[in-house]
Formats: structure tokens, C-alpha cells, sequence
């Protein structure tokens, strides 16, 4: 199927399959609006789908308010790491964000790097 | 003078200093308590502290939240990227946050490495 006859949803899906498979170590990842709602995942049964959009919403607004008032421009990538893994968020043009969850085992330049690839992707079809 | 004879304000002054001396592409350096209150900063005059203790303390709260529902563990680090630079927090003990602002040039491998060994002496202090 060429990208041109899928849906955007299947579009987006197809995008967060190719990025798990690109590293063993992403255990979810997901496509949000820039208001914190769900348009794609990636996700095992055991996550709760709703609790990362509405957590990587939280993360996004934060993070534009802090990147504006401490003057380092356009928000472009929230990361946190916890002792347990990580969550890298990342602008997928003007309307969407890439969000992945990682192991703690993870090879974050190779991460980001996969991400930049798939937001640019995201981005085209947004 | 040694650093047993130091009030704790000069010995976190002084990592603070050591620190932006370590890298040019740090223009802004802080510790911050767990609630958000300013300890000892290194900032140039145009900037304001408070705000950045402010923004520190509101990234530290959805960060600590996110890693607690989505289970990554314990809350290790921040980063916020925007197109004109970085913000860079990293917990230091448990009761302290380090908090940098650097460049968008800034080498982030370093910055993380240099922020590790300060954040481990600034944990000794508080």
C-alpha cells in the first residue's frame, strides 16, 4: 500500500511500528496533538495509553512556558530520565509530538536520532 | 580556605563557578531546594534567578509525576531543548536540583558529564 491511499491513522501507526523496530529498548511510543490528545500508539496491553498523552501534555505545556520565559526559543524536545528509563518528547511539526518511553537500557543518541527521523515523517502527514 | 570552613552558600557558589568555568556554552547556573527555592546561583545581570527557580520547580514537579506514572523510577534529570539552547536539571541528593541554562551550541555529552560530577559534590553539602 503507498502512503497516499492509507489513512493519516494508519500513517501514523506504520511511522511508530518502523521506530520500535528500530530499537529493542523503546517499550512505547505515541503521536499526540499539541492538546494532549491521542492520534496514534504504539503501546504493550499492560500501559495505559490515556495517562501518557494527558502526562506528555502536562511535560509540553511546561516545557514551552520554560523554554519562553528563560529565552531558549521554540520548544523542540522535553526528555526525562528516571532511574527506572526514560521519556523523550519531540516536536513533529507545528501540530503534533512524538513520544516514546524507554528502558533504562537505551542508547539515547540513537534514540533521538530515530526519533528526528520519524518526527519529520509525523510532520508531513500532521 | 578549605571547604570545612565554608559556609554551605560559598561552597555551592563556588561548584556553581567551577562549573560555568568548565564550559563557555553555560550562561546560567543554579541550585534549586526541592521546593523551588533558590540556594546559590551564578547569572548574569540581565537574567532573573527567580524565574528560573520558578520554572525549575514547575519542571521538576511534572517531571517527578510523569516518571511516577508511567514507571520509570525515581526522577534523575530534565532537559528541555528549544531552538536558541538548553535547560538541564539533574537532582543533586534529595533534597537538591542543579539547574543549568546553556547555548544551542553547547556539547550536551559534556555538559551532562560536568553536571554529574558538580550535582555529586553539591549532594554532599546540602
Amino acid at each position: 500500500m503507498k502512503m497516499s491511499q492509507m489513512s493519516k491513522y494508519d500513517a501514523l501507526n506504520m511511522i511508530l511500528q518502523s521506530l520500535s523496530a528500530s530499537s529493542g529498548d523503546i517499550e512505547a511510543s505515541a503521536v499526540v496533538s499539541a492538546d494532549g490528545l491521542l492520534m496514534a500508539s504504539n503501546f504493550p496491553k499492560d500501559m495505559d495509553e490515556e495517562r501518557m498523552a494527558a502526562m506528555t501534555a502536562a511535560l509540553l505545556a511546561i516545557g514551552e512556558r520554560a523554554a519562553m520565559e528563560l529565552r531558549r526559543g521554540k520548544l523542540e524536545q522535553v526528555f526525562v530520565r528516571g532511574t527506572d528509563g526514560f521519556i523523550v518528547m519531540m516536536s513533529a511539526g507545528p501540530d503534533g509530538v512524538l513520544a516514546v518511553m524507554c528502558n533504562k537500557m537505551a542508547k539515547l543518541g540513537l534514540i533521538f536520532l530515530d526519533m528526528k527521523r520519524a518526527a519529520a515523517q509525523i510532520a508531513k502527514i500532521l
